[in-house]
C-alpha cells in the first residue's frame, strides 16, 4: 500500500504509540507485509525467527518488539505489539467506510461502462471505459477496474482477506488494507470472490477469462491470458504466470508459482511451485501422462494381491 | 423449535386434523426431529422400523401412523400422513412471509451495526452491537446474529434444508421452521451459504472464521474458535467440534461428529466420524503419515508391476 | 435460438456482410451451433476438418469460408470470419440490454409469485405461477421459469456460457444468445450459478432439485426429478437424464451423457458418458464395489512393497 503521501518514520510512531530508535534515511512511502515489501516501505516483525530476514529485506523501515542492530540507512521502531501496530497503520490509511449509495459518489466510472440493478459499488473505486458489471455484484473499495470488463452477476470483488493470527483466546484478524486490480479485457464469472490484498494488491492481467464460482486469495498474481475454470480455489500470495489454464475445480496453495503455459486438468491441486509448459493432473497434480501410468497400475492391485497370497 | 406459548395436544391434533388416542403428561412446548428432540418436544414417526426409537426418545410427544401403545406419559396422536402433519406444524409456526422492505421493520438490529446496501435482512432477526453486514448480504426470517460479527458480501444466511422425500411422483419437500444462530466474533466469508434447521438451529460458535464460498447443511452445530477453508462443504445434522481446522475445499459427510482440534487437510473429506486431536489428510481422509506412505507407494506401482511381469 | 420471424438468406446475408453462394430451400428459422441443429436453421463452420460434418448435418444453412458444393437444398453463405459472423447474428438477435430497473418492465411473472427484495429480473423473462425468488436472486434476460419454482438467495440464472476461442493476442468470446429454462417445481439453492445457452437453451427438467453453490453450464439439459447435490460442478453441452442422483461436489464434463437413474457419490467426477441406473464413485468415477476394492488393495500397498523388497 502507498501512503497518500510521505511520512517521517516519527509521525508513522505517533500513529501506532511506538518509540523510534534508529532513524534511518528518507521517508515512509508505504507499508507492506515481508513478502512485497519495497525500498521505502515500512514492516513489521514480532519473531526472533524473521528479525534477520526482516532487517534484511527490500523494506527500509521495520516495526520490531526488540531493539536490535539495523544495517546502515534503516530505521527501526520499537513497538510491543507490531502486529497490531501494522494493523493499526492500515486501519489509518485503509479504514472500512460505511457506504450510503448503492454506488459511491466517490467512485469513478468511465464512459460506456453499463452498471445494472443491484450492483454495489464502494468507495473510491475507479471502472474504465466499456465495462459490464452485472446485478448484484459486490465491489468493496479501492478497487480498480480497466477497460471491456465484464463481471457476472452476484460476483465479490474486494473482500477481506482470510488472514487469521492465533491467540489464547482465540483469533486476531490481520486487517486488510490493500485492493483488487482488474486488467483491461478481464472476464469474471458469476457467484465468484476475489479478496484483495493485506498490504498490496491482487491482480488480475489482461485478457484473463474466469468461469463461475471461483475463489481468488488475498495477494495473489494471475497473469495475463490465463482461462481459470469454474470452482478454481487459488489461495493467496500465489503467483500465476500467464497464459496458465485450470480446467474446473483445480486447487492451487498459497505461496507457490504456476508457471507460464501450465495446463491444470480438472479436479488437480497443487501445493507446490510448478514450472512452465506442463499438462498436470491430479493431486498433488504430476505429468498427465504418469497420472494415468499410476492410475492404470492402480486398477491392476486388486488382481495383483490376489495372485501374491 | 420451540412454540411461542404451550399448546395442549388436542390443540396439536386440530392444527394437523389429526386424533389424540394417547393423551400424555403436559402441554406440547415445541417440534423437533427425532435426532434433536428434547422434553415436551412433539415429534413424527412414519415407518415401523423407527417406531421403538420414537417413542423411546425423549420426545414427550409423537404422531404416528399406527395405534400403538405409548410409555407412561407419552403422548400419542394419530395421522395417516405424519410427514405432511409435521409439515402442517412447520408452516403453521414459521410459514414463509414475503418481505416488502429490504431490512425488514421487524428486525432488530444493536448499536454499532453496518448493514451496506443491498443487504436483505428478512422478517424477526436479531443482529446484535457492532457488527459489519456486506453488501448484497441475504439473511432469511428469524436468524439470530450476536455482536462484533462480521458478514462477507453475497453471502447467504438461512436459506432452507436441502431435504427431501421421494414420493412416487417426485420429491417432497421437509419445511423449514428452524433457524441460523451466529455467535459472538464470528466472522463468515464472500459467498457462503447456511442453510437454517428444519425444525432446529444451525449454530456457529464464538470466534469461528469462516472463509469464502463455503456451504453448512441444516442443523449443523459448529464448535467456537474453528477456522473453516474456502470452499468447504459441511453437510446438515453434523458436529464439528472447537478448535477445528478445515483447510480448502474440505468435505465433511451429514450426521458425523468431527472431533475438537481435528485438522483436516486441503481437498479432504470425511464420511464417518473422527475422534479430536488428529491431522488428517485424504479421501476419505486418514492421518497424514499414513496417506503420504500410501501416496509413495502408489507412485511405485507401475515400476512394480513392470518388474513382476 | 429461435429468429422473431422467417428470414431470407439474403436477409441474414447482408445482416453479417457475407455473400449467398448457394441459394438453399426455403427461409432461415433460426440459428444454432452445430451439435444442436436443426432443419431450418443457420449454423457455420471455419475449419476444413469440420466442413463435412458441417454440410450433412442438420442444419439447412451454413456460414462458411470456403466456396464448396453443396448436398441438395442446403444454403450457403460465404464469409471470412464465420465465427465472427455468427457472433454478429447472435449480437443482432440477442444483443445485451442495460435495465434501469430491479424487475425489468417486460419481465412476465404469474400470479401468486414472490419476489423479495433485491432480486432482479432482466427484460423479457417469464416467470410462472407461485414461484418463490429469494433476495439478490439475479435473472439475465429471456429466461424461462414454470409454476410452483423456488430460487434460493443470490443463485445466478442466465449467465454467459464461458466459450472462448484463441486468437493470436488473446480469447475472443463466444456470444451467448440463448436462455436458461427451468421447468415447473424445480427448486434452485442458494449461490447457485446456472449459464445459459449459446445458441440454443440450458435446461433444467420438473421437479429436479439442486443444492447449495452448484454451477450447470451452457446448453446443459437436466431431465425430471433429479438430485444435485451441492457444489456440483456441471459443465457445459452435457445430458443428465431423468432421476439422476448427485451427492455433493461431483464433476461433470462437458458433452457426456450422464444415463437415467446414476447414482454418483460425494466428490465424484467423471469424463465419459455413463449408461444409466448404476451407482458410481471416484475420479474418474467407476462402480462403487470396485472403487473399495481398490481402495483396499492400495492401502495394503506400502505393506506389499516392504515385503517384496
Amino acid at each position: 500500500m502507498d501512503f497518500p503521501r510521505p511520512y517521517s518514520l516519527t509521525e508513522i510512531a505517533d500513529l501506532i504509540e511506538g518509540k523510534v530508535f534508529v532513524k534511518g534515511t528518507g521517508d515512509v512511502l508505504g507499508m507492506n507485509e515481508l513478502h512485497i515489501v519495497r525500498p521505502g516501505d515500512i514492516s513489521f516483525v514480532d519473531h526472533p525467527k524473521y528479525f534477520n530476514k526482516a532487517l534484511n529485506s527490500d523494506a527500509t523501515f521495520v516495526i520490531i518488539n526488540k531493539e536490535v542492530e539495523a544495517p546502515a540507512g534503516k530505521g527501526l521502531i520499537l513497538h510491543d505489539k507490531p502486529f497490531d501496530a501494522f494493523n493499526r497503520l492500515s486501519l489509518h490509511f485503509r479504514r472500512f467506510k460505511s457506504c450510503n449509495q448503492v454506488i459511491s459518489a466517490s467512485a469513478e466510472i468511465g464512459e460506456g461502462t453499463i452498471i445494472q440493478p443491484g450492483a454495489f459499488i464502494g468507495n473510491n473505486v475507479t471502472i474504465g471505459k466499456n465495462c459490464l458489471i452485472h446485478a448484484n455484484v459486490s465491489i468493496y473499495d479501492n478497487t480498480v477496474i480497466g477497460n471491456n470488463v465484464i463481471i457476472h452477476s452476484n460476483t465479490v470483488i474486494g473482500s477481506d482477506a482470510y488472514y487469521f493470527q492465533k491467540r489464547e483466546d482465540g483469533y486476531e484478524k490481520f486487517q486488510s488494507g490493500g485492493r483488487v486490480i482488474l486488467d483491461n479485457n478481464v472476464e469474471i464469472g458469476a457467484s465468484c470472490s476475489i479478496d484483495r490484498g493485506v498490504s498490496g494488491d491482487t491482480f488480475i492481467g489482461e485478457g484473463t477469462k474466469m468461469d463461475n464460482q471461483c475463489q481468488v486469495g488475498h495477494d495473489t498474481i494471475i497473469g495475463k491470458n490465463c482461462l481459470i475454470g469454474a470452482f478454481a480455489a487459488i489461495a493467496g500470495v500465489t503467483v500465476i504466470e500467464d497464459d496458465v489454464v485450470l480446467w474446473a475445480r483445480v486447487a492451487i496453495n498459497k505461496d507457490i508459482v504456476v508457471g507460464k503455459g501450465t495446463v491444470l486438468l480438472a479436479t488437480s491441486a497443487i501445493d507446490k511451485s510448478v514450472k512452465g509448459g506442463k499438462v498436470l493432473m491430479g493431486a498433488p497434480a504430476i505429468e498427465v501422462r504418469q497420472y494415468w501410468k499410476n492410475y492404470v497400475a492402480m486398477r491392476q492391485l486388486p488382481e495383483l494381491l490376489k495372485k501374491i497370497k
